[in-house]
């Protein structure tokens, strides 16, 4: 079978590969619907997790069944299905205390693209079919269904992390796609004013259609000065990072009231160290939680976030901004999504077999 | 001071009282909007907390401050503020446990028109100011704001101890003006199908504007089946109790997944015992937690609440049906209230001095 | 192979059955030591768990494994291991929404002798091996072990599900071998005052070694006068329910403070409802939380339990009063529990093969 | 009246003041037991809270009450009572949302030898004597008690924030008083392992009698290293800081499972940034979470742990290696601290009027 790989760190091309196999646990899929994602890359341009050689890429996907292990119970052949980055071992002690992402060691439940080949082939293998696949619901646009994989599930952990309650002021800092979806997720668990941080046209656009209150650019002036300004130098309650570097939490810990929590879901690639300024940290004392995690997956995990887009909660279609057709077309969007310009928020690949 | 007043259980009439004295860290206060409460009508009518005589009622009130005491450091003369129904004594024990509503003995944050004289005279005394009272928000109708003394603030504590995830499906029973607020706390804390359990058109339609997915009339079958049909058999995750009586955990039970919670903040006024059916309840091993508690008070969640309403994440204004002008005709309001038209939510008293 | 068997309601002997098939994921165990439960007299006696033909008893058991699947990683033939009662299916939508001892239904988490064949056979089969079994440690002696299956993780999850907090007091309603391992819980989760309420001599006196630091004895009058006496009118922060029946949650809500919470892990096999007095729970709105599930089993909290035994932090060898040693033997065991005699707290059978 | 002060950076002695003023909420108390604690000797000798002058120093005592503000219900002159280290103002806005150590700004709750006059005069001021005394329990050793001003609550709050559940391997990185009192609130908390990291033999003897089951000595290698190798390069599942600097989160991120917790309540006195590894941290998505806080103090708090004590879960009174008795002692009690002898763990000093 044909695959879009990461040839090794610097090199993307196509390969043929022999199709995986399928035990008794997993499932085959074919994609119907595919995202690149920024990690991509960062896989490939800047060998972020290490060096690779022929690994098919992609861990975003909306997919048909193709074949199924004798022990699967609830999919079969043909169904079309949502399929999470994120593909959990769930007997794992890790998944058991409540950490599936973590299942087999920090960050291993994240397997597609990372341990073995991703989605962007023209098939591809699921580990624990019945644990980790969702049914795209009846009548469920695949490209924005697609949305579901990764996108969704991270933003609104980052909501989850930073332990919104009703009320509260919540600073997102970085609107790309993932922190879009937490605006979206932050304005629909209960946040009051939601400060997003950014400064592209398209995506301040989305955060004000998802709820964002405020657009804090940092073209205008430091950020943190900003936002002390609109708070009248209270701060808020939460903060959510999507965005920036280990330094962002310097920003981070100042804008935050005593009693705070900080969600991070995005991937620090570089530094040495997160810094934490230690007198606003309050001297180690100021009971401001610095939580970062990986999104959880799994099959709760995308019926759940499905049927807030079923029941018009939340429409992660927003994203979309390029839309290809076409298996050969993951090129296409992966250097897209590589060169990023101005409009971008998110491409997808649709397939039809 | 004039007042409309309790006489005695069954009699309510105005009364002339002294006006209240001021604490050196209180309040006195004169209404500029209040709204009575079934409460209310059930403390009259029904003796529900016992014999009182010549207490003035009421405990819905957004006011001006007329009088502070000299500990009182962030209110002052001519200040608007929005009334909380609870006042907590916030140094009590309970309220260092987390549990203000309770501080002085179970629901004995509740004072007004139980304790102590209501809202519902030229003027009265609020305790603890700087604990209890919230600045009324620039621009805020004194008639919507009057809504978060009691109504929104109890409808969300349904929710928060229903312990709404985002994606879960969520029955709301009873959608007067408590389940109302409770549906639209649901909508904003990530429910996604709602299920609204009620008859009345007037609440049927604000029930849907706040985000209920589907309408439970228990008019057309039993409410139980009608759900778990429209569940599949599977039932919800959360329940929300803001109506009925102590049968209706009975039903609450039955809809409710292993693993699911109930949220109650209707006041049992009858019935030797809360039922809860056994087998439905895993015999006791069903993990079908039970919760039910008093709204909380005071300053802070009078911020929150205020500030969802600012930023336009919930418009309690819709629940007001009739309003009145001027303060004798508190008591048309009141009579209102207990004949309970088929059209009304809720009634407002709005005042000029 | 043999077991000892429930016939029919009513009904208990020895049967020959075929020895059970290992699937690929699974273990086949052969008992080293095994204990009879109340439940497996319920189960035969009573009917509790309606109608069965021959179905082996025993949830309880430390063995030895004889035959493991081709995708158990973990475990080998001729290990020892520590077997619970609740062997989940870990990939299910409960386990992944946290309650792994639903998964498939409510309750169903529970398999032996109850959905299967138990562990009073020569051979018995394991669903999961790698998820649900746990290494013997070194050195502990398999009876104790045996404590782990059911005694100690239910009597633990009761403190777990009333959150018990640093210098709470705690009342422990049922001290049989359940309620005792509650009482250890309760002192090594931090309560201050335990009031453990029995009567029978050997249990009282465990209960005292075990942490409690008043014996409230029916015998001498009303618990819930005795308690209330002896907290000064104020009752308890926490209650953890291990015997009684559903009338005992009524003493339960009487004693407990507003904010306090009702920890349930008594099998209520008999009543239509569970009584909530409505006055005491403050007409729905007192704040007084009622939780009640089922042991979680599984592998990882079976290593947890180990861990306390192995580090000393309680020592639950303590229940055991009766030894037995052959496999014959756990007719005799079962009897006697059936028995109940005035010394018993637990027997247990070991087996050398 | 004559206190022991600060009377600026460096310098120490002895002054005269007037006499405190009693509001109407406030206690005036005299010392009958307290204790100097390390941060005394931050403020004073490395101006760690900045300068100030002629501040009595101070903030653990146990004191008999010797005046009430007319507005004080619960307590009266003669009483003796515990005095915590922090007294919130509980109706503020931090004290509302749970936070109450941070009432009036991060870390203002620490009032005593902060903002005013601490514990080491002839008289002190206690504000909110309602909401911040507790009695001392009858019979308790007032030298004991004193304990309970800073050391026992900021040890369990390490704990707390370390969120230990039954069964938690715990690492425990300092073990002076306060990590001590960490080591014991771990071990009443369900921690299975508890590894203390320190090395002076008078703590370590203290440590294992507390319940650490392995002492990890810095001076025989890497403390990583150690536990790493302990727990089979697995790490623990929660770390608890109370000594060490902005580097010691280094160390305790690298021995912390993903999904694992650091509780700190270690002041950090100096460097800019809390270095949080980045790799070890999962790049910002490993469920390492970092919480760190002040001891919440107040009433409730004092009279659940003094509850602790009194049922003999722990003795504080183990800390204390150095008694001296008279109020004039206090100098020398202070200059020990400062010159911290090999075998002090805690001097105390008591006084009699």
């Amino acid at each position: 079978m044909k695959g879009l790989a990461m040839l090794e760190i610097g090199k993307m091309g196509w390969i043929e590969k022999e199709q995986p196999k399928c035990g008794p646990l997993d499932a085959i899929c074919r994609p119907i619907a595919v995202a690149p994602c920024t990690s991509d890359i960062h896989t490939v341009w800047e060998g972020a997790i290490g060096q690779r050689h022929n690994m098919i890429l992609g861990h975003e996907a909306v997919a048909e069944v193709v074949e199924v292990g004798n022990l699967v119970k609830c999919f079969k052949t043909g169904d079309k299905v949502i399929v999470p980055a994120i593909t959990p071992d769930w007997n794992s002690l890790e998944a058991q205390k409540g950490y599936s992402m973590h299942s087999g060691g920090m960050l291993a439940g994240w397997k597609f693209s990372n341990f073995k080949d991703g989605v962007f082939g023209e098939f591809f293998h699921v580990n624990d079919a019945d644990g980790n696949l969702a049914l795209l619901p009846e009548g469920m646009d695949p490209a924005v269904a697609c949305m579901l994989s990764d996108m969704m599930p991270t933003g609104f952990h980052g909501v989850e992390l930073a332990d919104i309650q009703f009320g509260d002021d919540v600073a997102v800092i970085g609107i790309g796609p993932v922190g879009l979806m937490s605006v979206a997720a932050a304005a629909i668990r209960g946040a009051a004013h939601i400060y997003a941080v950014g400064s592209r046209p398209n995506c301040v656009k989305i955060a004000k259609e998802y709820g964002a209150t405020d657009i804090i650019n940092y073209r205008e002036g430091d950020i943190v000065e900003q936002i002390m300004d609109k708070t009248n130098g209270k701060g808020v309650d939460r903060v959510v990072i999507a965005g920036g570097d280990v330094d962002t939490f310097i920003q981070a810990i100042k804008i935050l009231k005593p009693g705070g929590t900080i969600g991070n879901v995005n991937y620090l690639g570089s530094g040495d160290f997160v810094q934490i300024p230690r007198t606003e940290w309050g001297c180690g004392m100021g009971h401001k939680a610095v939580n970062g995690g990986l999104m959880p997956g799994g099959r709760l995990r995308m019926e759940k976030l499905a049927a807030l887009v079923q029941t018009g909660r939340v429409d992660p279609g927003k994203l979309i901004t390029h839309r290809f057709e076409g298996f050969e077309k993951m090129e296409d969007a992966l250097l897209l999504m590589k060169d990023k310009p101005k409009d971008l928020i998110k491409p997808v690949v649709t397939i039809k077999w």
